[in-house]
């Protein structure tokens, strides 16, 4: 997403209920927060937040958690709050810490249109990279799932090899996922995308977690 | 491939020292034939033999057997031999028979530009359906590899789906094969959708054979 300032961005984020300021804290204990035992779904880079706040609304019996680096795009997603949830909320953070801010607890992780990354020396720092698939092992509870959507055909191809060799089995693969006739939440970005024409890449990955010995 | 029909087929088959006539009879004994222990590649539907041909050409430590179901077709392959190989034959046979005419001796299955069938009650008949790859288990011998190529989306992401299912690792994909600059053997097929500006998608996917018991 296109970085532009945000006047009062600190202080939306200071006075926004739905913001974690302190997510080492729950590190283990988010269900303990939503104060129930339903799932927890995480999107990683959420732009204005259109995806999950949709799906939060959708699905009252999923939590929620939108991760985001950026203190202008996350001020955005917070600007535009106008439901109540009580299954909904963010933090913000490089998804470098996400191994210290979740432990076995996660049940399904969002990648929508995350950077490309597209230099070679770069690929590392792509969402679906051996460095943050680890990260994703620690924190995932009973089972591995990971969706993701793209309109950058080289990530995908690399997504797809990665999660492979990672293990995960790719239940669902679309190369033209708007060729479809079916209703679903979309991103912002994928709303602009496709009203040009762009193709969107999606894929649905699960793995078991592996019981520790 | 269309099916025209070619005059003097009969002929052209019985007449080829290429074409093996009684593939049975070489099961689990083609590294005899070859007269060698070098690695056998396959594949399932020829065309004219263009991509087998100038592989086996290219390739002389590789054996390479082409697979094809109709006389028309083969005929054709068989009728444009200029080289002298001694490390390729065909077979007239349908894939459905692939695990009567060969036993833990193949080494990869290469299959390009299989038919798509496109109907969902015709999806099993596809090369990359569960029906045909529990086939391939039994014809592998150490490792498993398919590559693949197709012009057909939905052939491909049901193929990378399933074969992913059936524990293959995708070691590589492309969703656009032609757009990087590598030389590589195409098929007749593939030329002409390239020249028509027409996208190929290519996987190679591989997996370890589980000993038996």
């Amino acid at each position: 997403m296109r970085l532009r300032n945000v006047k009062n961005k600190e202080e939306i984020l200071n006075q926004s209920k739905y913001l974690i300021k302190n997510p080492d804290d729950y590190c283990g204990k988010w269900n303990a927060l939503f104060q129930n035992q339903n799932p927890i779904y995480i999107e990683i880079g959420v732009g204005k937040g259109k995806f999950i706040k949709e799906n939060a609304k959708k699905y009252p019996n999923i939590n929620f958690i939108g991760i985001e680096k950026f203190d202008s795009i996350l001020a955005k997603a917070l600007n535009h709050i106008e439901e109540e949830y009580s299954n909904l909320y963010f933090i913000r953070m490089d998804a470098l810490e996400i191994d210290k801010v979740f432990f076995k607890e996660i049940r399904k992780i969002y990648l929508n249109f995350s950077d490309p990354w597209p230099k070679k020396r770069h690929h590392l720092r792509r969402l679906t990279s051996p460095i943050f698939l680890d990260k994703y092992d620690v924190i995932f509870k009973e089972k591995k799932e990971i969706e993701m959507r793209t309109d950058n055909r080289e990530l995908f191809e690399y997504s797809l090899e990665e999660i492979s060799k990672k293990g995960y089995v790719l239940e669902s693969v679309s190369l033209d996922l708007h060729s479809k006739e079916e209703v679903f939440i979309t991103t912002e970005y994928e709303d602009k995308f496709v009203s040009r024409g762009m193709t969107i890449y999606s894929l649905d990955a699960t793995s078991s977690v592996q019981k520790s010995k």
